[in-house]
């Protein structure tokens, strides 16, 4: 496997690489017909390829070798969140989260939101280059930003959790969490959710769950869940 | 406890907040005199004070009540890391580190290191503003910059981690390490520990682990070492 990575969701059945990374490769690496790439699907597989046409808008490649290579980890890890205001906090969270693993983001409208809205594409992008440059093969799902009510009635196979700060009854993640659990997580905006929201959230079987003592950003919060769920399941 | 928290290291003694603490207060936060507001020394204590003297540039204030906050876990926490090229990547590690806890940060000057020198004064300033945030009463220390071989040769009371990217035998930080143990974890630069540094630190008493199978960023391994043992002390 060569040290640089390159995406291309259809590698497979067009041999190209799409214009941003086809860029990258001849203009900036200056890669050149018959050298050696290492191209991943973003689905669990690397092909190993060499260049065949240096096209600075449509690389053509020639795929040599197939290497599946499954995410690290043995469950289904989601996180919905209620994007910060600051829209760097959210484009780190999104790098981090892509690089230690997670499956699915799902941005969320709440009540005490102070941001509605989320650009898509420049995520999308900080996903794909955390992705290659922590040599992974599964690029994150990430969904369109969507309401409260959406999140919490959408089935989900296994247990989910609601991280927020006001004084009810409440487990610490690190030890209600059973490795090898599915999880979806709940992660509030900076003026943290609703008291009806926690109550529509327990009543449609999300656990009321704490993060430990101290106050966390938002972004921090969703890093800190995410992690937690790692770990267990590392032990 | 009020809702804004002000730092003063010498609140005991001088009742005065320093500048920049007295500018947020009077100027931004526009408090006045009689105005209730907490204030930490960073050495585990919140003051119930009110407002004596609203001056920008020193807040005179009374104590009305003193508040015993330790950290909220039970160890020694230091990461010694090899500080990034790009600063902005060093000072989320330091915001994000002091709102999850962590006791000491050593940056250190290492073989492959882009970095060189590290101005303090911002990063104390990050340091503080985190700690507001998270209503923590405890401030991170911050070392000067130091070089490796004084960072592993300097004693430590408790493990003793190197986490690197080669392939000898290595434990997984969340396998090995024990709840209640102090620990000192080296995170190395963009281009990992040279092979030297990591015999170096082995025949100084360090054990090499890793951090999961994914390649991380050098500020992302460093959030990830020190959150798995917060986890572990947490179950």
């Amino acid at each position: 496997m060569s040290d640089t990575l390159f995406y291309s969701p259809t590698i497979e059945q067009d041999r190209m690489l799409p214009e941003t990374e086809s860029h990258h490769c001849v203009k900036v690496l200056r890669k050149q017909p018959g050298d050696a790439i290492t191209v991943t699907d973003g689905q669990g597989v690397f092909y190993d390829c060499s260049l065949v046409d240096a096209h600075p808008k449509k690389c053509m490649v020639q795929i040599h070798g197939i290497l599946k290579q499954p995410k690290s980890w043995p469950i289904r890890l989601h996180v919905a969140f209620a994007p910060t205001k600051q829209m760097e906090r959210n484009e780190w969270f999104v790098e981090k989260a892509t690089e230690i693993g997670v499956d699915k983001f799902v941005p969320m409208r709440c009540g005490f939101s102070e941001r509605k809205d989320l650009k898509q594409e420049r995520l999308n992008k900080i996903m794909v280059s955390a992705m290659k440059q922590s040599k992974q093969a599964v690029l994150p799902q990430l969904t369109p930003i969507s309401s409260f009510e959406e999140v919490i009635l959408t089935p989900f196979d296994g247990r989910k959790f609601i991280a927020h700060c006001y004084e009810t009854e409440k487990q610490p993640l690190a030890q209600t969490y059973r490795k090898g659990e599915n999880v979806l997580v709940l992660i509030g905006p900076e003026g943290d959710f609703t008291p009806e929201e926690v109550n529509q959230a327990t009543q449609n079987g999300f656990e009321s769950v704490n993060l430990g003592t101290n106050r966390l950003r938002t972004e921090t919060a969703c890093l800190v869940a995410l992690h937690t769920i790692h770990v267990i399941n590392h032990l």
